[in-house]
């Protein structure tokens, strides 16, 4: 493994480890290096368009060119100038520094020009931090590391999102005030559902959908699935291999009330079968859960998937990406999806559900903030957090390298 | 003394001390443990009513249920929610966690049930910290700390406030941006008094109100009672045994100035008497002071006392609580007090009088903030400051413990 | 050398040196100790009127007394309260602290009185710490330093600015979001003009200006002078004695883009010859550029000289000020510089020029602030870089001392 992107120029340090240590799933707050995660949505950038994204604290700078997107990091090696603070791009492949105008290649980030020195010996040899891009199904993604080449993208994605027969709706992007692992945590395990009970989208759908579950053994892992062999890194949830919880009895001081979620499939209220349901989390943070049920009350129609991304933005924040995708065989099928999702179950999906996570997301960071809630500190989990316990040990045993802050400051 | 509330659950620390170590003046910037603060009016939550507060850096969640007010931490204990981000209560007595469903009881924090494992073996262990809540003369009373039972209220009261016959009308509640103990510092000395010379209050009045004293001997002492017996533990300033201070002549390269206070009785401008007025301040963060005449230029009419408060919020914030009182014997002279509180001296006690004090414990903020005055530190007492020096003393010698932040975070 | 300004008060430790140590450059976030600064324009601060300023992160309250300025720190050495939140002055040379009637001469800080205290023993004793000021040219100057007598102001002043047939026209005072160091740094070197190549200045001018340059030989240092003898410290650049820069290929990927400075006189574009423009920079923080054209396209009216600081405020931000100056040899030349300046060049210079060295300033604070930037950390510095070091060396030499928060503390 050689290297080529020359991470911070040559007067750097060399970021660059051909097998680098997997990081504690408590240190990481800015995510996993040296892994692939989805920046933008190809509609996002335009031909010639400059854009600028923060992806694990790092600052990057993209450009289309020719179609392609690249990426370098968005501050000169010069003096440490932010490109995107006035960006010249005098040939299409080149960023100039608009302060001593160093001139930089996107393409791999090599520096090739300084006007005041038009001989000197950095040309050539200074490198700009590149970044691998690849874009798949209306996505951008971005390999945020040190290896090279860097490994499969198909490796850090979840399971049959490159098939060519799975068309691919992205449709939500927002950035959250959570740690991205709080929502990975969430998105690991069942329970958290009970944040749904009462959401549109279930009633929208006539849909049962429990809001916790519970293992049919005295084995709480019953029922999971560990992806550990080649590909991508995580585990599959199957909610058949459980039992769903529709009712919650709570007795408090002699009074009884009994919660309910939305068409219980116990009681009268709702009258159809629970859908078989899988959850598939892999590393380093990207979700597939589904099939959902296309049309309302009709299980028969459960086809679409439903992917999304919890995103390391910095310490508090990350990006929340959703995707919806079908399988089609034909480019009306697809058409037809495109229309769907885009004009009808985005709404539903987001407003009427997804929303709630982002709540009990937010509503979260705070005790991780100021309260001294690390994982594995404070927290009291029960019996059906093996699911999470699961998902830290995987991705702490799977990942490739802790990301830290590029100058070591916030 | 036994442990009962139950901090921070299973799986937290135990705050619980049988003799809580005092702890530092110097230290306390988010105050002293194991005490009794005001939180609220009695008024600002109703029957079901659900409110959030901030006391001493903890976050509080408060309910009323059947007439009486309860309070547990605002934080689940599973991982971390805050409840008031999205409460849901489904009996009288419970608060859930909107996340997971970890559904505890308001009135002592015990878990009553989980959702997803209803035999879990923390339920009826694991505690929310639950914190006792009294409430008298429309105010209501939190303690914040792990003494169980905790100590007698009236402990932790300026005198008179809970007597039978004291009519107590509260009537401002301000988060003011300092810390508590520079308001209470300045509460324990009378020369800040310097900020009142013009204020309203004394115009409306037509009644002397010096701006400093002097001690009447070479003892600096003279003149205060200490209050370390069983009871509230504070001390008393007599206004009658110092000398009053109405004029300060400056001079300085030949200028002479001499500023007087409004309506300085040794003056034609003031031609009434100064009126004995007592201060008393006592732990944790409480003054009485008065009386206060009711009509303007009637001392004869002294016989209103304030209360006032400066409750710990955070290291740079404390609020500030008023509340005028009067002796009254009928249900008559009580509404006539009421309405003349409300209508009238509320608005000149705060605007033309107590917002002067605001401004002072504002403006000294940043010199504790930025510059390192801390308390000893920096400084340059004067002999009256003997006052400040006692109540530091007494505050360091009978509070029960130093709070610190939850998760030792900010 | 004898102590007199009293720095802090007697209880204050003592900041006076005889022979401060000089501060490494990489330490000065917040300037250079036992400097000269220029603090504001004189029409900023009317006769008996009281301001406020921060320097070097201190805060500093200013007062016009009989057409002299003094200057004291903006905080009470008793209990800390910021004079500037409520300013009294009872006579014409007093500041007396609103919180507890202290009372300070502005002259020299001496405390003349306490109003609860008239025969303290601190009064004429405790002095807060007053700041020397000189005023000239329209420029008020603040000495912010221990040493008593302070060194002359000339020593701190870029050449000529004194000079009594020299006209000065100060009329820019803008909070810049950077460092000091940022803005000095650039200051140094003229490769940073790159930044100014289409600006409004050059083409109203129709004057040649290169976006950078080259040394004539092997030498970076040719062409510029040291100044480590009697009077201000610093260096002057002739531009005359490099190679100016006016064209800049790039070829990146077959593709060959030439970037050009406007009124290149290498092409048809310009015609005039590039003026000889010196630019000398001076300990603390003073730039004196030129000679600029007065009048468009006349190279021969080039006799307007630039004077700028960059003044430190805090650890990320300085006050950037601009003065023009020219020989005049009446009062009715004066009047038409001053006219000139202040209704024609003003705007142009900076909105037409400096307002770019602003963004260029700002655009690199970040790499300061987050990514370790730091002096000769993650800089990768080119040939003509020899400019920039030269300053950061001349300053680490020359300089009397390193500036330190008040309290330690932000």
């Amino acid at each position: 493994m050689s290297v080529s992107t020359g991470a911070r120029g040559l007067a750097g340090a060399n970021h660059e480890q051909a097998h680098p240590e997997p990081a504690r799933y408590e240190d990481a707050v800015l995510g996993f290096r040296n892994h692939w995660y989805p920046a933008m949505f190809s509609s996002d950038i335009r031909e010639t368009e400059i854009k600028t994204l923060k992806l694990l604290g790092e600052d990057i700078l993209l450009k289309r060119v020719d179609g392609h997107v690249y990426a370098v990091r968005d501050e000169c090696l010069h003096r440490g100038f932010q490109f995107s603070a006035k960006p010249e791009c005098f040939t299409k492949n080149t960023i100039t520094c608009w302060f001593h105008g160093f001139t930089y290649s996107f393409k791999d980030g090599s520096l090739v020009g300084i006007p005041s020195d038009p001989e000197s010996k950095l040309i050539g040899k200074l490198k700009l931090h590149s970044y691998p891009v690849e874009e798949h199904k209306g996505m951008l993604f971005v390999f945020v590391g040190d290896l090279n080449p860097p490994p499969p993208l198909a490796d850090d994605l979840q399971p049959g999102f490159l098939d060519e027969d799975r068309y691919i709706v992205p449709f939500h992007q927002e950035e959250v005030a959570s740690n991205w692992r709080i929502a990975a945590d969430s998105a690991s395990e069942f329970n958290h559902t009970f944040i749904h009970k009462e959401d549109d989208l279930i009633h929208y759908w006539r849909q049962p959908l429990p809001f916790a579950e519970t293992p049919r053994s005295d084995n709480p892992y019953e029922g999971f699935t560990l992806h550990e062999g080649p590909g991508p890194k995580g585990f599959t949830d199957s909610f058949t291999d459980v039992i769903p919880v529709f009712e919650f009895k709570i007795e408090c001081d002699d009074e009884v009330e009994v919660v309910r979620s939305a068409y219980n499939p116990m009681t009268e209220q709702g009258s159809l079968s629970v859908q078989a349901i899988d959850a598939t989390l892999t590393l380093p943070c990207g979700l597939r859960i589904g099939p959902w049920g296309a049309n309302p009350g009709d299980p028969a129609s459960a086809d679409y998937v439903q992917y999304e991304w919890y995103v390391p933005v910095d310490e508090t924040h990350h990006r929340y990406i959703i995707a919806w995708a079908k399988k089609v065989s034909s480019e009306v099928e697809a058409l037809k999806v495109e229309h769907d999702v885009r004009t009808r179950w985005s709404y539903i999906a987001y407003d009427g559900f997804n929303a709630s996570d982002v709540r009990a997301n937010e509503g979260s960071q705070r005790a991780y903030s100021e309260d001294g809630y690390e994982f594995g500190e404070k927290e009291n989990l029960s019996r059906i957090d093996a699911y999470v316990l699961t998902w830290r040990r995987l991705a702490a045993k799977h990942n490739r390298g802790l990301q830290v802050r590029y100058g070591g400051k916030k």
